[in-house]
């Protein structure tokens, strides 16, 4: 039995004026793709704002055509009777700066030169995301929110609630860091040295030419991959099963199972998304850490208003249990309400995007 | 107090008759770079075949001129007094099939062409480099060998003392796995990619070109590295600190401590190693697995007779503590005599060739 399609479009606001960055730079022109599902009530105080992860987009739930196969990236916890409620709240998900599917980002145009910005595009932080954010959110007159977000819409969430404490009643922080560790610094940094090293990336300058950095894009999103999943998953999803044969054929072409699922997943990816605004995005999450902008994570804290939810996968080595303890602890210290679960998941860092029903029946009551 | 430096010189031998590979295809004029320190007794039978990783070498111990700054990759372990006491045993070490340090790989010419192997170099197995060793081991008489390796070297001492059981009395498996995870066939399978997707790779064939794939192959070490490495050890090391500076540049040049240190491995691998010799390598340990080749762990050790020292790390995620206990487990399971040593360290993986002293006193106590 087929579900019927709810069909949502993705819309643009276009911020109306520059915004100075953390760089110093500033940045003007910026529109913002977002889309919006359930009503905004009357006292404008029933939004829940969505903040998505490395390559997600604004497009987090039902489908934006009637040919769509998948639908939106977080569709498991938004819509009716879900853990974000389309009966009860109005959800709004926007595409973060710097990303690639709608908002402002390295391959949108310049206004000053009509071309694209690629390397020109200043270099952006998770504080800048969420200023941009603001502007839209203001633009609804809204005057309470919840956030909620999982890895680097984690970050977005922690940084929504530091900026504006009067408004951010609630705050949802799922698989994510106070600090990016330098372990995943060195993996992002791995990532782009295969972008910028593909000699079609060019500088950047490549979205006029036919040959685009597909081939460093590939490399750094199969990176990505293995660090969403774990021991336990690879071993669960293809042990060491061959592709079509029952035995090794000695030759580099994929044969395991597990080398054709990163093929595909490489593939996939260049097909949608930029490889300036993978550079852009990782780096903005390197440079997260609540402790060097804020000198702790209690100081970070300290004025905050929401009540937190903290949400954890024990398999989860990316973002990993022990870093959601640090963010408990710290607004423990200072005294904030906050909730904390460690959930037990053998699926890694995907965890997030996977365990719905455990995470819906945690944010359900936290949001009670 | 600086120790007065002893020079060994990598010496070579030349195997008289072609090997039937793996894949079977056929090899000949192969040639094995070798080093040996101590004495070989009257009785032959006081050898230690010591066995390299994925990128050693020979060269395992003291220095091969006196213009040297570090000596052999394990000489915390090998010399007079040490683990492997250079007083009492006779140490050999070569240097594996497919390699790029004087043993026959796919950068040696091919008789047949005159030319560099390439890709028409057939690809091997970890079982292959252990026949190729057996010939020098011969050439020398050997009655009674030690074999002792961590990582790639652990695998190629279980083959050892799996092929040729009456040989091989003792064998110390460090930091390693009866079979590649899956997780760790995709890590080496995107370090391929990189390597195979710069163009100058050129399928292989850039031995005669100025320019080498010396991007790609950077990139593959720097994923190499972050497994060599824990999150503790990445905290421990780099944290969050900036190499030379305060606060973030907003560009994408390295400029956190971790990213240099990524840049400079690269860099410093690409003088020493042969990017095909990397693809071999990695392939052969990514096809090791005594399950698939044996029928089970129990059943590829069954007809050993050595005893067995296991040593695994407990911060080592890419050979872990668990997979080393799948080896022990299976050793007891056919009565075979084997000792096992769960060493606490936050190194990683690198625990191997950093952790001498303890290692020293294990050792040591298991060879009396």
């Amino acid at each position: 039995m087929e579900e019927k399609k709810i069909i949502v479009e993705t819309q643009s606001y276009k911020i109306k004026e520059p915004i100075t960055l953390s760089s110093g730079e500033v940045l003007d022109n910026i529109e913002i793709a977002y889309e919006t599902y359930g009503k905004l009530n009357k006292n404008k105080d029933n939004a829940i704002l969505v903040l998505h992860a490395l390559t997600g987009d604004a497009h987090s739930a039902f489908y934006n055509s009637n040919t769509d196969k998948q639908p939106g990236w977080w569709n498991d916890l938004i819509g009716s009777g879900k853990a974000f409620d389309t009966d009860e709240y109005f959800v709004i998900s926007t595409n973060i700066l710097g990303g690639c599917r709608g908002t402002t980002g390295p391959s949108s145009i310049n206004p000053k030169t009509e071309k694209e910005y690629g390397l020109d595009f200043p270099v952006i932080t998770v504080k800048d995301m969420v200023i941009g954010q603001k502007k839209l959110i203001d633009h609804f007159g809204i005057k309470k929110l919840i956030v909620a977000g999982g890895s680097l819409g984690g970050m977005q969430a922690m940084e929504w609630s530091i900026l504006y404490p009067d408004l951010v009643s609630h705050c949802i922080l799922i698989a994510t860091a106070g600090k990016q560790s330098a372990q995943n610094v060195a993996l992002h940094y791995v990532g782009r040295k295969a972008i910028m090293s593909d000699p079609n990336w060019n500088n950047g300058n490549y979205y006029n030419s036919f040959d685009k950095p597909t081939y460093g894009l590939s490399v750094a999103r199969m990176i990505g991959h293995i660090t969403y999943l774990c021991n336990q998953s690879f071993d669960r999803k293809f042990a060491r099963r061959f592709q079509n044969s029952e035995k090794p054929h000695f030759t580099f072409a994929p044969e395991f199972e597990v080398e054709s699922y990163l093929e595909h997943q490489g593939n996939k990816f260049i097909n949608r998304f930029d490889a300036n605004s993978y550079l852009y995005i990782t780096k903005a999450v390197d440079y997260f850490d609540l402790e060097y902008e804020y000198g702790s994570f209690e100081k970070a804290f300290s004025k905050t208003k929401a009540k937190f939810l903290v949400i954890s996968f024990t398999s989860d080595w990316l973002y990993s249990p022990e870093q959601s303890k640090n963010i408990v602890k710290a607004l423990k210290k200072v005294k904030k309400k906050v909730k904390y679960y460690n959930i037990k998941s053998n699926l890694g860092h995907d965890a997030f995007l996977l365990e719905h029903e455990k995470q819906t029946k945690i944010i359900k009551k936290f949001l009670k």
